[in-house]
């Protein structure tokens, strides 16, 4: 393994701001985005953050992590032997970066080189057939030999099969919970061996965190995120594994299934897939085939983000620019450009009203950047 | 079951010289065309038949069957319960006049109404699984239900399973030996249990032919040709099914295949069909989705054969013609296009030329109208 890539690297006060700006509640990776290129730091973004949930409409203001709570999170990464790689540094997986919102701070335990390889994702269902095991223990092992790292979501079945496939070459897991709750907890040792044997396992949620039933397609998210193409080994209709591979193919990564008997219900989303236009796998060189092409150029879809613009001198946003723009949304996702045309308040206008929104807890950012209004249920 | 359709009849003169001309030696279907079209009627052919073979330079001239020897066969077929279906005729299977060089003759045993309806092919392994079994038997009964005669070549596995799936909406099965020898031996029952209840044995062998292995390709191409679409259920590679999905593309049908697990050699073949294009088939509705646009059109490729024109007046080509028409070929196919570019012969002198070579033994016809010259392995 090659040592630590160059490049740049946060200070510790900076990641600690980091760290807290995105636990902050409301705070996604979106309005950490806008909030870095609107105020420049993390630092001076959570001093505003106060102010501008009230102008979004905040019913009560959230609590902001303390410092003292920020650092409890970094000795717990200490600690369980991980740390914590920031969006702009070189031990952020690459192509994370071109995902729209990748997460701008990912708990990280292991190697970063095997983020600087080409990667394949291979995912599936839990309750995998011995062939299906086999067939991802076979993949990834072929593929992480041709030079692939292999990422999936280390859960049982398929996902399990594929990380031990490629344990030798490198292989990347995704927890839907904190780094430190591996999930099954049967893959405890899993976790710890793709460690020390050169792979990664990372995490965008909070040391301590359990994972809930929301948090795993999220987690799928980041899986489809991290790879060149995603391959669906066995999967069941209305699978997780089906979520994935509709978030890749929305990402633009390849989506490749291995087929079924029709008579075989964990066949029957993996052949659905095939219909749609997933391509066809039976061994690694189908994958390797359609990827080639791909492996050498990751264009980067999203510039990357660092701690340089203030943008704190415009002058921030009115009561009628904020009625305008609230006018303008609804229950139904709409994009930026709709909100320009129907307001005729400049993009800057509207991405800080809805930053403050976003921020209140008021706004849903959807795929493709569009946004809608919460609505609290009465 | 509807009574006879109306249309052009054969006299049984004629059917018995049609019967002698094609169980002539040398003499295929194309050459059968071209002799009728030529001669006006197989009578006359029959009597120039020593005439052009000589000519064609033929080492010696083949043994025209005897009208009692025809007869024979006749009697044959009536014995059996079956009949002969002149390609003119309103039983002769309708899509099959759009293939290349279709037969002009079929034996044909039970219900001529089940060739009126739109047909698919089901074909697939000899040494099918349970699971393959229950597809073939389950897709053939799905689109039987839905209108569409299910052609199958009678063999055991898939093609006996898609058989019994449609015993009782119609189901046509192909012979590759005559029709009173039903290869394999436990399907007798199953070839009578067709013909009474509604569909139909064919054959374009001669009564008492005992298949051979090169039939079977022979037989596969009527399947093919029979049918609208192909489904492959289970095949393994370079086997006979991947020869009739060859077969059914290369004569513009639609191939559909069933999907299995990689680790199933006997899905190899119908994976290695998807990866080449072929329409993944789960359900019958995959079928029928594809087929429904042209389930109502069947343009006829080829003109009705009838024995209506008389080109004989033409005068014969001489030793020049000749000597032009077999220089300009080799044991490479070339189409007649070229060989008129070669020679500056009319269309009409070459193929009157190219009918005396194949009628001597000396000339393979390819697909596509293509011909190369037989060479005698010395």
């Amino acid at each position: 393994m090659s040592g630590p890539a160059a490049g740049p690297r946060l200070s510790d006060r900076q990641r600690l701001s980091w760290l807290r700006l995105i636990r902050t509640p409301n705070v996604g990776p979106a309005s950490f985005r806008e909030l870095i290129n609107r105020f420049g730091s993390a630092e001076a973004a959570l001093e505003m953050l106060p102010e501008l949930m009230i102008s979004g409409g905040a019913n009560r203001i959230v609590r902001i992590p303390t410092i003292a709570e920020a650092e409890t999170e970094l000795e717990a990464a200490r600690r369980a032997g991980a740390r914590f790689v920031g969006i702009g540094e070189a031990d952020y997986p690459a192509l994370l970066k071109t995902m729209d919102n990748p997460p701008p701070l990912l708990a990280v335990k292991g190697e970063g080189a095997v983020f600087r390889l080409p990667a394949v994702a291979i995912v599936g269902a839990r309750n995998a057939s011995l062939a299906g095991i086999k067939m991802a223990r076979m993949l990834a092992a072929d593929l992480g030999r041709d030079g692939y790292a292999i990422v999936s979501g280390l859960a049982r079945g398929i996902d399990t099969a594929a990380h031990q496939g490629s344990l030798s070459t490198g292989t990347v897991g995704v927890l839907a919970g904190g780094l430190d709750v591996p999930y099954p907890p049967e893959n405890i040792g899993l976790c710890d061996e793709i460690a020390e044997r050169g792979g990664a396992i990372v995490s965008e949620m909070p040391f301590g965190w359990q994972p809930r039933a929301q948090d795993f397609p999220r987690r799928n998210r980041l899986v489809a995120g991290m790879a060149l193409g995603l391959v669906v080994v066995e999967a069941a209709q209305r699978s997780g594994s089906l979520i994935s591979a509709r978030l890749a193919n929305e990402m633009g990564r390849l989506v490749f299934a291995v087929p079924g008997s029709p008579l075989d219900p964990r066949a029957a989303g993996c052949n659905a897939l095939l219909k749609d236009g997933a391509t066809l796998v039976t061994e690694a060189a189908d994958v390797l085939g359609a990827l080639a092409p791909l492996a050498g150029t990751r264009p980067p879809r999203t510039a990357p983000l660092a701690e340089a613009p203030d943008l704190s001198a415009m002058p921030p946003p009115g009561e009628n620019e904020r009625a305008d723009v609230l006018e303008a949304l609804g229950p139904t996702p709409v994009g930026v450009d709709e909100i320009i045309r129907h307001t005729g308040l400049s993009a800057a206008q509207i991405a800080m009203v809805l930053l403050e929104l976003d921020l209140a807890g008021r706004l849903e950012r959807h795929a493709g950047g569009n946004v809608s209004l919460v609505f609290e249920r009465s």
